[in-house]
């Protein structure tokens, strides 16, 4: 294990290091694609078990469709082919035959659900339909980078059909705000909500509303998207249902994905600091190590017991700890477990047992605690509350700093070009000044909720509404 | 809804129908795939949830590979790429271009793992390497089958390696327990375990271990395999490690699969009955429908106040219950119910609320049972384990009428062929011997731990331990 590269100075080196030293991801001998190990495997199960339980929460049913797609289904929404054809991995063999038809493996899942939801909506009894799919999916990848851009990744996918436009839209506004709190209040990632321009959302939709990340390099990560789709979707598929007046209309969709493995790569470029990774707590694999740390066999014994009567009590409280029993000195097990950002460590020796207390180190400060044995679980409870707390502040921080509000690209134009960031102005909402931010390696991230600029960034039209501008991975 | 067709005389049909009626799954649009819809899905979940913690007890973690892998790793192994060749979905084609090696939809993944073990093993301090995957796997299927026998499936699998032979095969056997325990303990399915002749296992292993269930129509179903893998595996992909002596070795390898979304047709085909599924109660979607009764308005304000409380004591004690507010007959409630397997149903009157009382239904029994409220929880506890045990041991009842014990297959040949079952016989262990089973459909399930004939079913030579014959699915 090599000391981590300079995260100020080369985070994109630092990045890939962690991936590798925390043990989180390796290459795969197919392009573009990582084997996801056991540690960040973990964090997905975690993320991914208390998504679901929002997303079932919230009225809808999993449902698992299949891998693999017609060609031509993708082709029927115009929009969408052209969006996805140069992503395409395609089946053309199967059963030691060449296919009459080439089937594609699901770049999203649009068109098999569309079709499905063809054949089950009939009237408007059958609506709203509320439908949720974790799986993978793919897309060729041309710049790869581990979690957070690969060929192959793991995500959920909602689609819902309904029977009137504003149902639709409120279903859109509703996933959009659950995962806004998801990645608030459980990853610790403040994030910026908005629309996308017509350029930049989804292949066929009518509005995409999305929500982005910004990491310690100072670039926009999309976090996640819901889409209000257009009526050509259910118009291609010829999905109509017969509503309350007994005429047959085209329902209106929506699809949404808060959730991806591209969330991982959100956490680590997000919180992690010079030692290592920094795991927000509600989805950390071992939310709390405990050390144990004596001189001799004597001392060993006694510690032991106690560290296991401990990790027991928290066990208990649903808290996931572990005590490390590996032969290491306690300085290395303490760099160990730094790296792989446990939120909250507990050093248990001789002396501290005398003084029923365990001496507690959060990783996100570097004052040690002392807890006492008899309020463990509250205060255990409560430090990795902290921690949450302290990585989010911390990131809230960090975007004030990194939040530029210049009115002109002229005067924003170079410093985005070097110094990636937030970068807020006026938009007239035409595609020929947004194209000008791609000679900054620019794009507009979102149309948000805000107007404190009179005129465009780019000409001198007024502005229709502030946009955030930032460079994307 | 029509009737559901006669299930012992036409099991069939009867199948295909209530997979269907119960909303389980829907043809796709792609040869040999199916939807599984979200009751199914909710079945596979809790199967999923349930058997992902007995693996991870057993010191395993999950880990994901990729999906899609080179060609020339499926060859790497002879017998590998013999037995999976004619069922391989090829991706010829990705990101625009023709690739320069084509990607195999994996059909399972020994070789991309083996892969990538090879990077990680280095020492024997890095065995034992203990990872399952959940995922999706793909084989070309010819006679496809929802659930049974479908091109695309979900499953599990296990990927182990070792530093001797003995900790291997300990592993194979261990996991082989875990398995049939959970076959038994939770989906009330009884197993035959042992292992499989040559012929008939893993194209690769040494040794497969298999545990066979059998259907109400007589059928086998091979519900999970657990195998030893040659040295070969270890060998094709150069994975080697220093022994503690400094020498370089091949571990020792095993892979396992117990759980498929094959299981969901296992619990169909093995519990169903005329009224439709009955589902295990461990891994029932719905445990407890309530079902309120009343006639007039005031009846049922008062009845469905008491349902819903009745719900939340439930819900507290974790029994998954839901309360059938449609506005429906408490006759098609019961129906519909039914059919879909809910283990119990508490019917709710004015009548029983004036006695404390539930009138509760067991799927297994005729006779209606009194439940009073303030023992509620216990009594539907019991009564989830009365189902469970109702269940297996009907199962069990029924194997012991579907066995035969005959000597000579030119005795048993055409009943097996006529009436498939569990037939019982001496075997001398040669191929040829085997393959004479084919002219009945049948074939060696599998090799058991009893010697109860001394002669081969087909040739004088004496037994070398009894097998069990089926017609598998």
């Amino acid at each position: 294990m090599s000391k981590l590269p300079d995260i100020k100075t080369n985070f994109a080196e630092w990045y890939q290091e962690i991936v590798q030293q925390a043990d989180l991801a390796d290459h795969a001998p197919v392009r573009g694609c990582i084997v996801i190990k056991p540690y960040a495997t973990a964090i997905w199960e975690n993320i991914q078990s208390m998504l679901d339980a929002r997303i079932k929460a919230t009225g809808h049913q999993n449902a698992l469709f299949p891998l693999l797609i017609p060609q031509s289904f993708i082709a029927k929404e115009a929009k969408h082919i052209e969006g996805f054809a140069p992503e395409l991995a395609i089946v053309t063999h199967g059963g030691g035959k060449e296919l009459e038809e080439p089937l594609v493996v699901r770049p999203t899942s649009e068109t098999m659900i569309h079709y499905m939801f063809a054949q089950w909506i009939k009237s408007y009894r059958d609506l709203p339909l509320k439908i949720n799919q974790w799986g993978n999916v793919m897309r060729w990848e041309k710049r790869p980078r581990p979690f957070l851009r690969t060929t192959e990744f793991y995500w959920q996918e909602g689609h819902t059909a309904h029977e009137t436009l504003q149902e639709a839209e409120q279903e859109v506004l509703m996933m959009l705000a659950e995962f806004v709190n998801f990645a608030q209040n459980v990853l610790a990632i403040p994030v910026i909500t908005g629309r996308k321009t017509k350029s930049e959302q989804f292949a066929g939709a009518e509005a995409t509303y999305t929500f982005e990340g910004f990491m310690l390099d100072g670039k926009a990560l999309q976090m996640g998207t819901s889409h209000l789709l257009s009526q050509n979707f259910a118009k291609s598929f010829e999905m109509r249902f017969q509503n309350k007046d007994g005429v047959m209309e085209y329902p209106h969709l929506t699809s949404w994905c808060g959730c991806t493995t591209r969330l991982i790569g959100a956490i680590i470029a997000c919180h992690g600091d010079q030692k290592g990774l920094i795991l927000p707590p509600q989805i950390a694999p071992i939310q709390v190590v405990i050390v144990p740390i004596f001189k001799n066999e004597d001392q060993k014994a006694l510690v032991l017991k106690k560290a296991f009567e401990l990790e027991n009590i928290l066990k208990q409280a649903g808290v996931r700890v572990f005590v490390d029993q590996k032969e290491d000195t306690p300085g290395a097990k303490y760099y160990h477990w730094e790296l792989k950002g446990v939120p909250l460590r507990l050093e248990l020796g001789p002396r501290d047992i005398e003084q029923n207390v365990a001496t507690a180190s959060l990783r996100t400060r570097d004052k040690k605690q002392a807890f006492a044995f008899d309020s463990l679980v509250t205060l255990v409870q409560d430090a990795l509350q902290c921690v949450h707390h302290d990585l989010f502040v911390r990131a809230q921080e960090r975007y004030a700093q990194q939040w530029n509000k210049i009115e002109k690209l002229d005067k924003f134009g170079n410093l985005l070009q070097d110094k990636a960031g937030i970068y807020q102005a006026g938009w007239c909402q035409s595609g020929q000044c947004e194209t000008l931010l791609k000679d900054f390696q620019g794009s507009i991230r979102c149309i948000i909720d805000s107007q404190d600029f009179k005129e465009c960034f780019a000409c001198s039209m007024p502005s229709q509404g502030d946009v955030i501008i930032g460079k994307s991975y």
